[in-house]
């Protein structure tokens, strides 16, 4: 570690993942302002949705500030391999170029989506868990094992020269975690025995008033569910949630039920588990193709889709059959998942297409067969407790979600503040300021372009949803003169309104009385021209079918 | 009621709200097979959202079948006065033509929406409660008065000649709810003692294991609440539960808070429910601008918005400021009602705006401060027990609670069935049976015009927005040949790509080339012509950008 200077300060700037639960990008700095050297923790994506990001592919976090500052960047440090910490990295590599380093099984993870992104996977490194340190410019960084719900998930202690950080990642705390290291509380207070200065902290569940539950509470209940279903039982969950894809295989195999796998990532991830050594004991699993001459009633089928994902296998299923195999009546499907709120509809849908073939859909409402892998509140104040920092920065949250903990916070004595994404906070002192506002947003990827979310281009898409689109084509001769008739093109919209004329009709007539009555100056004017045929457009159809359309116009002139 | 012959029979068809929660609509016949006489029992509509019916207003029954045996239909009767119950009786009533019955308060409703949608309020006739009976054709149809979240609703009693029928409307069993009629086990029972054919039962809570709570439950806490928060509270609610809007109001006043009303339904709810004598006791209301200068901790603003509506009067404060109003630090915001899965996107969106503001927001995490409209499991079991019903058809539930609910019947001993949308079911012998399946869907009402769901329109809007829209326009001269470069358009598509040349030059070029190659043939073919101009544009965005965009064409030939 460098010693401090008088002038150097540290800084903290959330680019994603603060103000939001996903796209998660934290940046720390040390140095003499303006020229801190960086480390990056987490390089997330989120997810679209059809209400707002129409046609996106995905959502990534806007790294232009991170960019500029590519020379000063000396670490990427993956806390675990969710996609809303790790998606990014093949992405984005080539705009930041700094090592990556990570945990041994989110290592493997981060290799493949290097190699996915056309780099080398040699940017990629191991890192032992704690005591093992990483040394970047300033910081010394360790990977301190956590229980979440995917393997190898680490919270890291970041020293520098003004101070211990530790950034929780996300984390629970389960003893007993099926896969992987317990929450070790001798460790967490050996780490803070010489003291904290900041905890960033996971904020997911901070309105859960339970404590968490463990892994190991599901077993029991899986196994009754599996063995006293008569037909064939679907169970799914997150793929990378090895644990729980374990105890639902062994639960199977309890029953007398061969395991299939269906969904790519499910098949990718056990792959991974297995290759890395992460996960042992596991059943051998049978094809799709064997799985079809197999009873019903020594069948499990593990499948991806438990958000209601549309290509996923449960809802091919839902929609059918999957490589060949059909549910049917007396058939049973376990959602060992929570519905992430906006996915709602996604999964009511696929429930009910399995209601109308006589399965039974088991969800989590009775939380048997689910347990988070978040902390719930009082898991929350029992990890602050441990860590005692000076200060507490909620994150992986939305706004209400690091309010709330902030308040928790401030509940147990320590000091807190609200840092949302473009918030740069200045660490040097013992109360966190506000350094300044760096602009931030999100990038979509749509089909093979990054776009920004503010060019407008997913606006358009909005509208046209919204209100429909019509082409109005035109034609002006070399004498400046209309030449026949305005051409108009609808889509998306009805096609006869209150007069039960055509709409096009309609509107081709109305436009070619406008421009029989247009003077010379208005049809020499492209921009003119074609802001009277919008404006024309646009009222006309608002008469017919009460709705004021997109509207595009195309004069072509001769000449 | 009719003597029964032979070859009558009972049939039962619901349009809407069999398989889904929303858009109830379902009809009663009697009579001999092709010509029996119908009654309606609620003409109701549902909501759209992005995802699959994106620019759409309304979404209303298909009742194409109902109109073409308008001659046969003896009334419509309303159970009770929300949307999904009423809401089409304005857009649907000059294709129908009947009496319309209801009870006084859901009678005032249905004449203000038959005003609005043009038609004469005299064809609705107001009802008193059982033992009153409307006859109706073959029909004897009565409304006894049930508990729900709304006042007046009522539970039909339909007499026919093949026996006596119980539509139970949407209902729980409440003997203390605050306003309007407590369950009256005695007055079920009575009802029942000379044996129910059929009972069709609402479903929607059928998969909530614990019994219903009682509206009264609720005051205490929300009293306490307003009490305890040093600011101004703002409540929301669906404006129709007048016996919440009421314990919101009076437990105001018991904190010394002026009550203001926000919100055009949430004034008018109150309105009509003082009027019809249904609501007294409430407190005098404060305006909008009186309330600007009460002490914050004086007030309580009762508003619209519980299901985050982009309009409603949550979502403009959440914005910022409503008539003046504007929520600040320490204030707290209460939503005393449930999320309807679907809506937890823009209940979020305002939710996080509020925490921004520094307002408390508090929702029904913790069950205090909501209970629900409709009987749980426990509740549904006593109904069935009151009832003894021979048949159960369950309704106003998902596929999947209708199939739980037949489970349920069947568990207790009771002959069931699940009857979607479309099914008409023969209801004259001992055992249901299927007698036909009836062409049903959703009618969108879509600015000022109807369209059917299936129509592609609205099909084309999602296209539009997932993948974009280019307008290519090109000129063909009289002698069939093409007269300049053709000429592109694009909307809600990024403007570059792969090549970094602008997509417009690119795709105008490739497809410039291709007609200076083009033969005769193709250039006399106009769609020959388009087809192709369609795959090439459809290729080059491909390669450029990834997407394949929706493409119109549009070929000009001067003659």
């Amino acid at each position: 570690m460098s010693p401090k200077k008088k002038t150097d300060r540290l800084i903290y700037l959330p680019l994603g993942g603060a103000g939001e639960i996903g796209m998660n990008a934290y940046v720390y700095g040390y140095g003499a302002p303006g020229s801190e050297r960086l480390i990056v923790v987490d390089l997330g994506v989120t997810f679209p949705d059809m209400d707002s990001s129409p046609g996106v592919d995905l959502i990534l976090p806007d790294i232009a500030w991170l960019e500029a500052r590519r020379d000063r960047i000396e670490g990427i440090f993956i806390t675990h391999a969710h996609e809303d910490h790790i998606g990014a990295i093949g992405h984005f590599w080539g705009r930041l170029g700094a090592p990556v380093y990570a945990r041994m099984f989110t290592a493997h993870i981060a290799r493949r989506k290097m190699t996915e992104g056309g780099f080398a996977d040699e940017a990629v490194h191991t890192v032992a868990p704690w005591p093992e340190v990483v040394k970047a410019g300033p910081f010394g960084v360790g990977f301190v094992p956590l229980s979440h719900s995917i393997p190898e998930s680490a919270g890291l202690v970041i020293d520098t020269p003004a101070g211990r950080l530790v950034h929780s990642g996300d984390f629970k705390i389960d003893h007993t975690p099926v896969v992987g290291e317990p929450f070790d509380e001798k460790l967490w207070e050996s780490i803070a025995k010489d003291g904290v200065k900041v905890l960033m902290c996971d904020s997911t569940n901070v309105f859960s008033p339970n404590p968490g539950r463990s892994e190991a509470d599901l077993p029991e209940a899986i196994t009754a569910l599996m063995k006293q279903s008569s037909g064939m039982v679907v169970a799914t969950t997150f793929a990378s949630n090895i644990a729980r894809v374990k105890t639902l295989a062994l639960a199977g195999r309890a029953a007398g039920r061969s395991v299939c796998l269906l969904g790519r990532a499910m098949r990718r991830m056990i792959e991974d588990a297995l290759e890395t050594g992460i996960l042992s004991d596991f059943p051998t699993v049978v094809t799709p193709e064997d799985a079809r001459d197999i009873n019903r009633e020594n069948l499990l089928l593990l499948v991806t889709g438990s958000q209601g994902e549309r290509r996923a296998a449960s809802a091919q299923l839902a929609n059918g059959s999957y490589l060949g195999l059909k549910l049917a009546e007396g058939d049973t499907f376990l959602f060992s998942s929570k519905t992430i709120p906006g996915n709602e509809r996604g999964v009511i849908r696929i429930m009910n297409q399995f209601s109308e073939m006589g399965v039974d859909v088991i969800d989590d409402m009775g939380g048997k067969y689910h347990v988070s892998g978040h902390a719930n509140r009082p898991d929350l104040v029992r990890l602050h407790q441990l860590i005692q920092p000076k200060i507490l920065i909620p994150m992986h949250g939305e706004h209400r979600h690091l309010r709330e903990h902030v308040k928790l916070a401030k509940e147990q004595g320590f000091e807190g503040i609200v840092a949302v994404n473009g918030m740069m906070i200045d660490l040097t002192d013992a109360r966190p300021r506000v350094a300044e506002y760096i602009e931030t947003g999100r990038t979509y990827l749509d089909g093979s372009v990054q776009i920004g979310a503010l060019d407008g281009i997913v606006r358009d898409r909005i509208r046209m949803a919204l209100n429909g689109h019509v082409v109005v084509t035109m034609i002006i001769d070399e004498h400046d003169e209309p030449l026949g008739d305005p051409w108009c093109e609808i889509m998306g919209l009805p096609e006869t309104g209150r007069s039960k004329a055509a709409l096009v009709d309609i509107l081709e007539a109305d436009l070619g009385q406008f421009l029989m009555r247009a003077d010379d100056k208005t049809l020499r004017d492209d921009d003119r021209l074609e802001k009277e045929l919008k404006k024309i457009t646009r009222q006309v159809c608002q008469n017919e079918i009460g709705k004021k359309p997109e509207v595009t116009v195309v004069v072509s002139r001769l000449s």
